[in-house]
């Protein structure tokens, strides 16, 4: 079960219906395709069923892509690690054209046990084709090796040039929806094939975020309406911190910070408008962040994001260390127990200082709950856009920099 | 070298002639210990030396401790981990009362191949205390076991909780200066004693942390002035963002998050005040947070941090994917350059929006240069504080939420 208890009240049922005017226009346009991916998979699960009989002895999958490209895949694989299926390869990242970064991960995999999938929705993200050139030419496999094909494919538009290269070199493309921006294509093949690969259970996962749709749309639940107006329209809080008791939410956290910053920074005619997203993990940031919201500006809301039944259970020891007695606790408390605790009292003394604040609990650390999870802040995202009147699906103000570089050093 | 462009103008001499007076004022008052760390920790550095030499085999150093016990320790070395002495032991960090996470770690430590250092200033942080004993109890350390001392050391306050349990248990102490806080504490033993052992050049690392106290207090740069003036006075921006292009600051963006946050965030009589941190890295985000800063509210400003000459070069192959001809570079440009390049267009991007940004650049990534720029950061935290009117160096709001948790779970 996915629970999200609201400490704040919005009660105009008149503005709550609007947006669920608006949302349903959206959705009924078809012009933004996140919104079915979690029922529309059925044909690629089992392409990706066919097609995985194919490559053997893969023991590292690495995903080369930036942003929409790795951002959401990380998320997931992050949250779902601890029960990913025995004996499937491990999944790692090559997003930065960083020369350390890219030396260490090449050192650390044999060419012959890994399987590169080259991630663009335009196929031309210079980044990332800068990192393909340097693997490609690092492994002497570019060009006609006739290893190339079982050991790189493409993730990408269809038609896109990375799609058009695919065929030339006989590489096995998948597709994006055309419709489905990058920052929102993390259940389109972008995400599904390598965490199926890697022995996640994206079924469930789909499931979950289905669960999640089905209960917005059709069930018409209120919350998320009620959520995007706290944030947009009947608050001074312009910063967005999401508190996730758990290190398995880390990579989620820098999910969500793109999704939201990118999609809710916008220039709405000479107007600037924007949220701004901040990741936290708790009990960590207790250390760090907290006094920062509980004393300084209130210009923040709080979304805590807990597990209520996490595996891998530890009990703390029912012992007393001689002058540390002071941080002793009650006999029987968990690691867990002790996280969620550490959650809910940081929860109320949030609360206390009158910050806008909720609480997310998923029911376990599951497929199930990741899906329903991803879901339910794309929804979240784009009704604060819908609420903000801007486009949430384009991002206009990083094509600048992209002019200038390509400027300088362009052929 | 160290270089701090700046592309904004601060000229009011008075203003910044004032700060410099405050600043001494504080430094002379010799109450905030963390200003003389450079240069007083020769003693140290024997102490490790000669301690050392006992300890044998140790493969893992694994550090229990939080915030401001972890961050700067594992900031320097994210940051430094390319270039650390060879068959030197690795670090990593027990944090967070994660099942998940410390299940993780035991699995893959041997015990008689490691040294774990409980780091805590106060010694009774009950999430450091809560996992020193599920450690002990794993390890069937506790009580009594003659290896306990070979396995186990604190760095503390001299006199505090866990040093008495230290001295009770023929434990090795290092000591924290009392007047130096936790988030200001890496240049003590907190970050020098574990980073010598994982083989980090400290002594170049203090040197650095010595030359930019120089520069500051002898040299009377007044960079750092202009900028403590411009985040808090003379300006509408109370977000502060890091864009750090290498991942080696990914650590160190959090460390930043901790001093500036913890440190920044306060209440002044009835007011509250507070700058709020964000750690970017670039290239990364330019694919993520970046919209939100070109294009959304001017509430942000811009620190750029690059390495001018990074290690381990690699040049982007001069070959064209057919099809992704567009995505082809100049012949000759390495990684390291395109990451600067990338920041260099990125940073014109944001100045064209009229946003308040600079540009540190590093010479190296190397010992030196870390030193200097953590000591460069705590300098500016404590210009901000004097001109924000606060207490810079406590951190009374997250009492209330460790007494709410003491009051359900204490015995």
């Amino acid at each position: 079960m996915f629970t999200n208890r609201l400490f704040f009240d919005i009660s105009d049922t008149q503005k709550t219906e609007e947006l669920r005017s608006k949302i349903l226009t959206e959705y009924n346009s078809n012009q933004t395709g996140y919104y079915n991916l979690p029922i529309e998979n059925e044909n690629l699960l089992s392409d990706i069923d066919i097609w995985s009989s194919k490559i053997r002895n893969i023991q590292n999958i690495i995903v080369i892509g930036v942003g929409g490209s790795s951002l959401g895949t990380k998320a997931i694989y992050s949250m779902l690690h601890h029960e990913k299926k025995a004996n499937t390869p491990n999944l790692c990242f090559l997003e930065n054209i960083d020369p350390i970064t890219i030396k260490k991960t090449l050192q650390n995999i044999k060419f012959e046990e890994s399987l590169f999938f080259l991630v663009s929705k335009s196929g031309t993200t210079l980044d990332t084709i800068s990192i393909a050139k340097i693997v490609m030419v690092h492994f002497g496999i570019f060009p006609n090796n006739r290893y190339f094909g079982k050991h790189f494919a493409v993730i990408t538009d269809n038609g896109s040039a990375l799609n058009k290269f695919a065929n030339e070199y006989g590489l096995k493309s998948f597709f994006v929806p055309k419709n489905v921006g990058g920052r929102f294509s993390v259940l389109s093949a972008v995400g599904i094939v390598p965490l199926t690969l890697c022995g996640i259970d994206t079924t469930n996962l789909l499931s979950g975020a289905a669960e999640c749709k089905e209960e917005f749309f059709i069930g018409k639940s209120t919350v998320l309406l009620k959520k995007a107006i706290a944030y947009t329209i009947k608050s001074e809080q312009n910063i967005n911190v999401l508190f996730s008791y758990s290190d398995i939410f880390c990579e989620f956290n820098a999910w969500y910070t793109q999704l939201w910053a990118e999609s809710l920074g916008k220039k709405r005619g000479n107007e600037r408008v924007g949220l701004t997203p901040i990741g936290l993990i708790g009990a960590i940031d207790q250390h760090s962040f907290l006094q920062l919201i509980v004393d300084g500006p209130k210009d923040k809301s709080v979304t805590f994001i807990r597990v209520e039944n996490m595996a891998d259970n530890i009990l703390i020891p029912d012992i007393s260390l001689k002058y540390i007695e002071k941080a002793d606790i009650k006999k029987g408390i968990s690691a867990a127990t002790l996280l969620n605790e550490q959650a809910l009292a940081t929860m109320k003394s949030i609360i206390s200082e009158g910050i806008v604040t909720d609480d997310i609990i998923l029911e376990k650390a599951d497929a199930f709950h990741a899906g329903y999870l991803i879901y339910y802040f794309e929804l979240l995202t784009s009704l604060c856009g819908l609420l903000l009147e801007i486009n949430t699906y384009n991002q206009p103000g990083v094509e600048i920099g992209k002019k200038i570089l390509l400027d300088k050093l362009g052929k």
